[in-house]
């Protein structure tokens, strides 16, 4: 055996070295290519399933077994956490690109709001200096400034290209200020503009939008997966690679920061501009995704008592971030409220105006931590709950995100299981929007009973026989057959008894933390205006289905709106306007956050809210 | 001949290569080794003397034949600027270390002040967090601040750290603030103090100050000459070089900040500190050396109108000027007045507390830039006029520095002329003190007329033969002898006549320029109560003397008071205190600027103050 393997990953083409007995998994990760492993690489998820098309590799552990089928097997599917390099190996990705929706991503619900940001800009026209007019070069820029302006600071890399900035264009200059600073002086005829980016980090997707911040307009958008998946799909999984690796925090940190970079430097590629007109960012969140940005210690948001290390409305130095923009441009980042109510949920917050409203509203953001913010109005109660990544199709047995070929839709039609696929394609799972339907049309069905129970053949045998014949196998092992191998890609898309109970999981523990907090200020589903669904996952779902399996307190469907990507909006909102972005520190001071599970009562309303009514 | 010359210069054993062709003066450059030039290697002052030891060099230019006496050259002396280097060449460097006198840089005229720092450090047990108090890390140091703290902020660098140094040692920490931001957190065993360095950046000598800012201590002082010196002794010949090379700016920038760095090294390492525990840097400078520090276009301070960059209080990353501090220290620079008015000036009103006073006072600081600052009781004016370096002892046939040798003081005993040496060593030469007592010695006895010629044979005649003895020469070359052969070094310390003219020249722009501040604001000089003469020249030179030769305006002699380092010690001041601190920003924004020579009188004046009285 050689000392050293090589890996080369197709397609990219990307090669490396590695000590021989090294993983795949491990050998991506050297060569900075993504495998998504939810797990964190410990065989457990079953989901960094790569192709080995050549050379020598160690013989299928008993995990892969388990995981992967012999029809898998023989085409060479292996589990890249699994494997051991023995050799020069060629191994195929089967990640495909995320596909992002771009309806998340244009930032709907977003509202309109006058643009009022806090990066401006002045063609001026400065008095040239005189024996009269001794004044210095700053102290002229900072006079001929509107009468509004009080106060003027400005770094000495600012200070540096002042005079000959000045006396370029004969006085004639385009000045940008950031809050009270002067960042940038240029010659009027090399006249800039004034850009900003509102990135929205989330665990799973990154996302940057481009406006104009003198108009307003959105120029641009751009989006990817979070290469910290390589760490580990979620905030705990990543918090432990921190926790465990000396070099763990700095590598998540490096990858949060560059995929931002990356972001903002396709957007301004895209919208023909220039890095150097960006001035300010601003960024929503999770705490978890907001630390790990920054290179905050992660550690106790995990453990209790679940303190972070801030939670303010943060104004830093793009530089001391490491984001490349103007390089004396800001970033700004949302405050959060609790470890596990984050600059994300603010953004929520502010684009639902939640305290704005005169009438009681609930936010839910459903996700592996689902939180909910609840406006009585006159108090804003937020909470948490681990509601499990069921939604996001994770730890279902055919779960997958929204791409193509997930069953995005499920109807009855003339009394059978019709399934929609994402782009009309042949099957290949169920995304999250399908989840729901699917639970409440085999609720609706009778396929599953009260306690979520699949029905047993007997029965099933006075069901429909097209529907009959869906249900399969015995016990644990029983499930629905969704799509028949005639309709998918790679053999029948199954709904199982474990799927069942992992959503019934995530929904009692949405559905009981919804109820305590509106418990909590006195009020009960009918008091409810309006409940806000955020996420892209809110825009596909079924507010029918949603009630009818209990995600929801008891509200008429038609109070019940999906407001987006709302935490992106937040962001948007935040860089647009100085208004918005003050009203954001706001929400984090006003809310009182709740730690639902400490109530003896949770675990009492967890159980009642496990059944199906 | 070589296409490559070698210097190495003695005794320091430095040794460079260089292009064939090149200068000594260009090679010392190359290799980092201080050459006095005050005319910046143009072969006007003379003062590039070296001495060639090996090796081959041009012919002596007429320049060099000038300036050097052939018993000087047949030692070997050579002038830097002019002599070319023709292949391995050893040079012996005349330049003796400055002597820095003990008593200015002790900060004398330094008032006592209540200690009211920027910087401040506290000892604190934090409570725990509990699932009963979830306030983030920040929030609950923040909230353990005592009650007169509204606002604290804190960058990315002190966040980082916060969360292991809270539980390093049982929520039990040492902190430290700048301003509003909280810059340090460590654990209470790894307790730290708290420290600041005053720097007092000059155009020949820089000084620093280590101060604790818990009890405002001084813990030690360092100082040196400026190694700008080697581009130029004066602002002008270093703006010169600044606007002449590509590279200038940054060479300049980067010996101030070096300069400055070691001095700080070296008083830490005195009083057994930390560098990581100073937090604070002030910083007081002419503009020129403040805009040359901070890396700001110095060319329109040395052409009309005169213009700085900025004159504001400055506060600034440590990081960002490029001092090494602790790395989330800050810089703050006193703010300047005008183009030949600056943070030294500033530091010098501070100091001595001008318009804080109730009757009229006077401070000056005379230098190659004299600067008089007017306190009318009301109004704070402020003027500056070419002195000429003559007080300084350049251009002075037997000028030099304060150093041992050096004729400080000059008396008249019983009838003939007695000098006074620093160190009591053999005369070498005569400072700015002995200049002034020459002045008023000469004519005191009747050596020099009204005019400041030095009397012909036929007047000296009628004087005591010792005196007459003295006068030597016809014409311009006429001199006194003020040591002979038997009480000096190297022969004979003369004052010629043209040191007289230069003399003139110098008294009479600082004294028009007096009293035209004090007809400004209608007052004579009997109004004022008191005369400030700041710098270490001021600490030396006899007030009695000064008023003979008609340096100032008519007080009695025992108005006139020696303030010290008073730049210095106004840099101090602002370390110290924040009051006095903000002080210097007023000062800086109540002084009316007068650019006297503007006015036709000027020249009246100016002429009609030639004279000796």
């Amino acid at each position: 055996m050689p000392q050293f393997g090589q890996v080369t990953f197709e397609p990219a083409g990307i090669s490396v070295q590695i000590p021989a007995g090294s993983t795949i998994y491990e050998a991506a990760q050297a060569a900075g290519v993504s495998i998504d492993a939810p797990c964190g690489g410990q065989g457990k998820c079953g989901k960094c399933q790569v192709v080995v098309t050549r050379g020598l590799v160690s013989e299928p552990s008993v995990l892969e077994e388990e995981h992967l089928t012999a029809g898998e097997m023989q085409q060479g599917a292996r589990l890249a956490c699994q494997t051991q390099v023995q050799g020069e190996v060629v191994v195929r990705l089967l990640t495909e690109e995320t596909v992002i929706t771009g309806k998340a991503l244009d930032g709907d619900g977003l509202r309109s709001v006058p643009v009022a940001p806090n990066v401006h800009r002045y063609d001026l026209e400065i008095p040239a200096p005189s024996l009269d007019d001794q004044r210095s070069d700053f102290r002229r820029v900072a006079d001929a400034l509107p009468d509004t302006w009080t106060e003027l600071t400005a770094s000495v890399g600012a200070l540096r290209s002042l005079a000959s900035a000045l006396r370029a264009d004969e006085q004639k200059i385009s000045l940008c200020t950031v809050g009270t600073e002067l960042v940038d002086v240029r010659p009027a005829f090399a006249r800039s503009h004034c850009l900003g980016v509102a990135v929205d980090l989330g665990t799973s997707t990154v996302a940057a939008y481009l406006l104009d911040l003198e108009t307003g307009a959105q120029l641009a958008t751009a989006a990817t997966g979070n290469p910290q998946a390589q760490f580990g799909a979620d905030v705990i999984s990543r918090i432990e690679h921190s926790n465990s690796n000396p070099d763990g925090l700095r590598q998540l940190r490096a990858e949060a920061v560059q995929v931002v970079n990356e972001l903002i430097q396709q957007a301004v590629a895209q919208a023909g501009a220039d890095l150097r007109d960006v001035y300010e960012v601003t960024v929503v969140g999770n705490t978890c995704m907001h630390h790990l940005f920054l290179g905050l210690e992660p550690r106790y948001l995990a453990q209790s008592p679940y303190v972070p290390v801030t939670t303010e409305l943060l104004s830093l130095g793009a530089a001391e971030v490491g984001i490349d923009i103007h390089p004396r441009g800001k970033v700004f980042c949302l405050p959060c409220i609790a470890g596990f109510v984050g600059a994300d949920a603010v953004g929520v917050i502010v684009a639902g105006e939640l305290t704005r409203r005169s009438r009681p509203v609930l936010a839910v953001d459903i996700g592996t931590n689902g939180e909910l913010a609840l406006w009585s109005g006159q108090r804003l109660l937020t909470a948490s709950c681990a509601a499990g990544p069921a939604f996001e199709g994770a730890e279902i047995e055919h779960g997958m995100r929204a791409a193509p070929g997930a069953i995005d839709h499920i109807a009855v039609v003339q009394g059978d299981i019709v399934v929609h696929t994402i782009g009309d394609e042949p099957a290949r799972g169920i995304c999250g929007s399908g989840l729901v339907d699917a639970m409440a049309v085999v609720l609706e069905m009778g396929l599953v009973d009260k306690a979520g129970r699949i029905v047993n053949d007997e029965v099933s045998s006075d069901l429909p026989g097209t529907l009959a014949q869906r249900l399969q196998g015995k016990g644990p092992q029983r499930q629905i057959v969704l799509a028949d191998s005639s309709q998918s890609a790679d053999g029948p898309v199954t709904f199982t008894q474990k799927d069942i109970r992992e959503l019934q999981l995530a929904k009692s523990a949405i559905r009981a933390s919804s109820e305590m907090l509106l418990e909590r200020v006195g009020l009960s589903a009918d008091d409810l205006a309006e409940i806000l669904i955020a996420g892209a996952f809110g825009n596909f779902i079924d507010p029918a289905s949603a009630l009818r399996m209990g995600l929801l307190p008891e509200v008429p469907a038609d109070r019940i709106s999906a407001i987006g990507n709302a935490a992106g909006a937040g962001a948007i909102l935040a860089l647009r306007s100085c208004v918005e972005r003050e009203y954001s520190r706001h929400i984090a001071q006003v809310a009182e956050h709740i730690e639902l599970f400490r109530s003896s009562e949770f675990q009492t309303r967890f159980a009642e809210y496990m059944m199906f009514e």
